[in-house]
C-alpha cells in the first residue's frame, strides 16, 4: 500500500501486479527470481526489481525530487528523516511481522510469546510517535509529508483490528485524520478496493491487514 | 562499532563518549535527552542527537561523498544499496535484539520462543547474505566498500558466539576475512579493546556482544 500511495501522490506512471497472497502468489518460481524472499512489494525500476517498501518510497523521493517527498541532502531535516524511516523499518515493520506471522515464522507453540512481545513493541512505538507529533507538528518530519507518513500511515492501517489499535492514542488519531484526507490516500484505497479506514465502518476484509 | 569503524574509515574529525552499558549510562536523564530510546549509539551533529545505526551510516555517506561509501543517487547500484541497508535493519538487526535480549524486552517466561525464532531468521538472512556474495563479488553492494559493510560485518561479529557463526557460511567466511583487513577495522577494534574476531582467540568478552 506505501509504495502504491506514494506512486499515485507523485503522479509518475506505472503499472501494477497483483500477487495474490491468499492463494501463495508470492512463493511462484517467477516472483521468486524478482523476490528471492518471496515477499511483497516488489518494484521494477529500470529493468531491476527491488524489495523492501521503505528502501522503495527512499528511492522513488530521490527519483522524483519534484515531488519533494523527503528533505534535501544537506538540510537541516535530513537526519530526522534518515532516523524515523529506519525507525519505523526496524521497530514497527518487524514487530507486525510478528504479529501476524508468529504462526508460520516460527513453531507454533511459541507464537503467543512472539506476538506479545511484538504488541508491547508496536505500544511503545505508538507512544513514542505520538508524543513526537504533540508539539504541534503536522507530519512526522517537521510540517511537510514526506516517505515516513506514507509508511507510518499504512502501519497504523495494519494495527487497527489490534487490541489498542493507533487510532486510541490522540495525537496519532488527528495525524491520522489530518493524512488519509489527501486525494491520493483515497485514490489508493480506492484501487486496491478497501475503505474501512480510518472510519469505523468495520467492513470485513479478508486477511486482517 | 559500525558508526564508530566508519569515522575512522572517512577520517573526519569526531570524539567518542563511552555510554557503560554495563552501569546503565544509557537510562540516565542526560543520556536520554539526546536518545529517548535510550540506545546506543547516538550521533551529534550539527548540534543535534541521532540514533539509528544504519541512518547514521547513510548520514555520514552523504556529507562525506569524498569518501565513496554509498552508490550516488542516479547511479545504477543505488536501488541494491539502499534495499539492503534496510533489509541489514529490518531483518538482522531486530533479530539480534530478540537475540540478545528476549528475556527483558520481553516476559521470561516467553524468551526461549522469542530467540528460537531469531535464530531462524539470523540464519536465513546468512543464507540469503552467503548467495549473495556467491556470485564472485567481493563486497555487499557491488565490488566497493559502502555503508552496507560496516553494518553487515558488525551484525556478523555480534553472532559469533551464536550456536551457528557467521563465519561457518564458506562466502560470508571469505568475506569477512578481507573486510576485516581493512586498517580502520583494525583500529576501532584497538579504540574500543577488542580483538577476538574473527581470529579465534576466544578472549572472554564482557557483555557477550
Ligand atoms: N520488509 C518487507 C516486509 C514485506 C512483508 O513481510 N510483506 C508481507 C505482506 S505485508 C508478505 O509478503 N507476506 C507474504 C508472505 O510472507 O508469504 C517490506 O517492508 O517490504
Ligand atoms: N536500532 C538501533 C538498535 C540499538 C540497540 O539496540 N543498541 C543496544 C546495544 S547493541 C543497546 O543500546 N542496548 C542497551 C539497552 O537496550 O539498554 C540501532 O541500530 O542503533
Amino acid at each position: 500500500m506505501a509504495v502504491h500511495w506514494m506512486l499515485i501522490e507523485i503522479g509518475a506512471p506505472f503499472e501494477t501486479v497483483l500477487v495474490d497472497l491468499a492463494s501463495g502468489g508470492q512463493q511462484t518460481a517467477a516472483y521468486r527470481r524478482l523476490n528471492p524472499a518471496g515477499r511483497v512489494p516488489t518494484l521494477v525500476v529500470d529493468g531491476s526489481a527491488h524489495g523492501e517498501s521503505a528502501a522503495l518510497l527512499m528511492l522513488l523521493a530521490e527519483r522524483h525530487p519534484e515531488a519533494a517527498l523527503m528533505p534535501a541532502p544537506g538540510s537541516a531535516d535530513r537526519a530526522t528523516w534518515l532516523e524515523i524511516m529506519i525507525q519505523l523499518a526496524n521497530t514497527l515493520l518487524p514487530a507486525m511481522r510478528d504479529w501476524f506471522y508468529a504462526d508460520t515464522d516460527g513453531e507454533p507453540i511459541g507464537a503467543d510469546a512472539v506476538r506479545s512481545l511484538a504488541r508491547r513493541r508496536i505500544e511503545t512505538a505508538w507512544d513514542h510517535l505520538d508524543r513526537r507529533l504533540s508539539s504541534s507538528q503536522s507530519h512526522l518530519v517537521s510540517d511537510r509529508l514526506s516517505t515516513a507518513d506514507f509508511l507510518a500511515i499504512m502501519l497504523m492501517r495494519w494495527a487497527r483490528n489490534m487490541p489498542r489499535p493507533a487510532t486510541t492514542w490522540p495525537n496519532l488519531s488527528a495525524y491520522i485524520e489530518r493524512v488519509t484526507q489527501r486525494p491520493s490516500f483515497i485514490e489508493v484505497n480506492r484501487r486496491e478496493g478497501l475503505a474501512n479506514w480510518p472510519m469505523s465502518l468495520d467492513l470485513p476484509e479478508q486477511d486482517g491487514r
